[in-house]
């Protein structure tokens, strides 16, 4: 069915629920945006009494609902007011962390050798030869299937990673201190695009990679920052955002601007020339080089909101190729998982939907503090690589607002006049709305060392924050 | 009077024509955006007949209209295909000129000393004392005076400059090729904001910078220049139009592009640390330092598709301070003036508009080329700065696809669904719909040296276009 445009202005329709509305307003020359609906609760009553239960109560400010409101003021006046600064590279993990030995860091939360995917094994794999703790793939494998080697969560350790998100002993890592707040957080260092350790590749090309990242761009990065006196890393993302930019999937402004102010820092500082060539132009080359620096300045914004008593609010997204897991403020270090969605998107020449992998990595930080999917309104240009319409870009951002607890007034969004990005998901109105947090990303392949493959949209799992505010309602027991 | 809402979704509202009913529309809360509507020929019966002569005729392709339309698509392809390429920065502008003598080169049309808006005289004054030609300001003003230093355009030795746009003998010069089309063009370089020569300060300070910049900044860039092997100005800013820059009174984006390229550059050539950390600095403190370089690149594409039979495409739109004058692709150097607006937009604190002056420079180049105005699309984030909404920024540059021959396809919009920047603006479009070319700009104060006070959007006279339209009617014989 065709519907006659009786008025002959443009029709513009957001559809809520039931999608098959849908197909005919586009066939009319319209335009349909679908939004998320399902019913408070999932649909199940025991889940839709524990919202209405963990609702706040004006005539009672001792009322659960009421508590949870006042935490959640306080984490998000905790975001907002955070100042992650870049202050240090470190030249090894192993100086951040002495205790680390041959533990391997990866993205998400906790999972078993058999069970990850083909991505993490291959960095896994790359990881133990790059630390010389094998000397072919097949050792490597071998021991690590015997459990030679300890597993732990980046975020466990203050840390975050793109993709498998791997951190070993012998790997540089930025350091970042939030100076409103005090607290650090570490990421490791980007290796550009193609055959990279982070989507499973780990041949001789990769190894020597990362060897140039330990032992000529680490150095001359520390250099960089300490000639800086530390980098601001929010106000760069606060001007991305004004430059096309969400911070996640595209960092083109960004790595502009952190590159800008490494170059006049290491105008100034006695770095050997040709390291600092190199340096340049690794950065230069590759668009994305500051998303592990907005990832960071994102875990160390959320680190800063994380364990506040009954605050509702989501401080980790992370996937590890299996499940997306959340952490709650009030939920310590608990992980609330589900099996992760596979992206949708846009693929390079040659590959296809079923060869992408489940979401992988910890970069969802960036959608908590804001960024990412709460920011793509700001991102038109990101549209060309995950496909879909302007339109709906600048919906994504206008959806999430409905279930976070404020907007950050010095990350502000064009698109949508000036309005400051959503940030703070609150367990409860997601739950409530039915509406899964939306993430931007890139897609990686299935299978160990192609590399990304595409990039595209996800929404996480409505299971990660019915389990949450399950165990949330507990704490007030609420069952 | 209060238009009832029948229809709840919000009313949005384009207006053309008389304006009074816009204010009831804004009362009703909708959205209501002013478009420009004049009769055809801005009503004069004899210019409305000009423009009938001049349309096509199908059913003659040796009719006026059919040859314009002809030489117009010649004119776009010549504009869409330039390759404008950073090749050289100049020592002094006499290497690149030397018959220049004590020749003062400034923006816009010509105009006599006494003419002359207060900024210009300022920066008269100023390029005599960095010459050397004069030991006081005063004595410099009398000899300026007295016509002891002959006063040519820019435009005519293929040059644009910002604001007064005052180049002399010894001032260093970009130098750029249209790879395409073979043509060079020039620029000076951008002395950043507050009391700089543009705007016709010319103290001490002042002639200090331009020293600095003659002695340091222009080696160490042509260093840079050399280094890269040419530095492309047009894929900068394509790139910049995805970046929230509209590459007029916006180029953070195109700047921090130019400053990554120059940044590598250095890092392999042999300049001295302290030059190159002071010119990376000084780029790395001013956003705009790329204005003058898109300005150069349109000028370089512009002057390819100038000097075509028949073509009624507009080549460049100048302003002195007095008049705004237009050059048409047909018509050779013939300027068609008119007195300029003032700007209106947003004023620094303490300012208003009546300190301003009216609108001035060669930067108006960047229209003709798509630029500014016309893809404020691209810059949401320039709405801070020069005032309106988001909304009126992407009218704009649907509004100038109506008096342009065709879209760039090779710079993009997103908001407008990454459509082409329209570009080619056809006088007969002009008069015939009366939609006047909009700019965006700078606002000088109109007191030498007190620098810019605010920056906004204006329109050009109409009668530019409609003197232009006579001309070109006449070369068909057509009164």
């Amino acid at each position: 069915m065709t519907i006659p445009l009786l008025d002959p202005r443009p029709l513009s329709v957001i559809n809520v629920g039931v999608d098959s509305f849908l197909a005919s307003v586009r066939e009319a020359g319209g335009t349909a945006l679908d939004t998320e609906w399902r019913p408070p609760g999932d649909g199940d009553p025991a889940l839709a009494w524990a919202v209405a239960m963990l609702a706040p109560d004006p005539a009672d400010p001792q009322a659960p609902g009421s508590r949870i409101d006042r935490a959640n003021a306080l984490a998000v006046e905790r975001i907002v007011s955070s100042q992650p600064v870049l202050v240090d590279v470190a030249p090894h993990a192993r100086e951040v962390w002495p205790d680390l030995g041959r533990t391997l860091l990866h993205a998400g939360a906790p999972v078993a050798w058999d069970d990850m995917c083909g991505p993490m094994q291959g960095s896994m794999i790359g990881a133990v030869l790059y630390e010389g703790w094998a000397a072919t793939p097949d050792e490597a494998r071998g021991r690590l299937a015997k459990g030679e080697f300890p597993f732990a969560q980046c975020h466990d350790r203050g840390a975050v990673g793109p993709m498998s998100g791997i951190i070993s002993a012998s790997m540089p890592v930025f350091v970042v201190e939030n100076r409103a707040h005090g607290n650090l957080a570490y990421t490791n260092m980007s290796e550009g695009i193609g055959r990279v350790l982070r989507f499973g590749a780990n041949g001789p090309d990769v190894i020597a990679r990362l060897k140039w990242i330990e032992n000529t761009l680490a150095p001359t990065l520390r250099a960089a920052v300490k000639s800086a006196g530390g980098i601001d890393l929010k106000s760069i993302q606060a001007q991305a955002l004004l430059m096309g930019d969400e911070a996640h999937s595209r960092n083109a402004a960004g790595t502009l601007q952190f590159l800008a102010a490494v170059s006049v820092a290491l105008a100034k500082s006695p770095v050997e020339p040709q390291a600092t060539y190199e340096s340049l132009k690794f950065i230069a080359d590759n668009s994305q080089f500051f998303l592990n620096l907005s990832m960071v300045s994102a875990k160390a914004t959320m680190d800063a909101a994380h364990g506040i008593a009954d605050s509702s609010v989501v401080t980790a997204i992370a996937r590890n190729g299996r499940t997306t897991a959340v952490r709650v403020s009030a939920l310590g270090p608990a992980w609330f998982q589900a099996p992760s969605d596979n992206p949708v998107g846009l693929f390079f020449p040659g590959f296809t939907q079923e060869m992408a992998n489940p979401d992988l990595g910890d970069s969802a930080i960036c959608e908590t503090a804001g960024f990412g999917g709460f920011s793509l309104a700001a991102s038109p240009a990101l549209v060309q690589l995950v496909g879909g319409t302007v339109a709906q870009a600048v919906e994504y951002s206008r959806e999430m607002a409905d279930i976070t607890v404020a907007r950050n007034p010095g990350l502000t969004l064009p698109n949508l006049d000036f309005a400051g990005s959503p940030c703070g998901i609150d367990v409860r109105k997601v739950v409530d709305t039915g509406i899964r947090p939306v993430l931007t990303t890139g897609i990686a392949h299935r299978e160990a060392g192609v590399g990304q493959i595409g990039a595209g949209i996800v929404r996480t799992p409505l299971a990660c924050y019915t389990q949450a505010l399950r165990a949330l309602a507990a704490t007030f027991d609420i069952r």
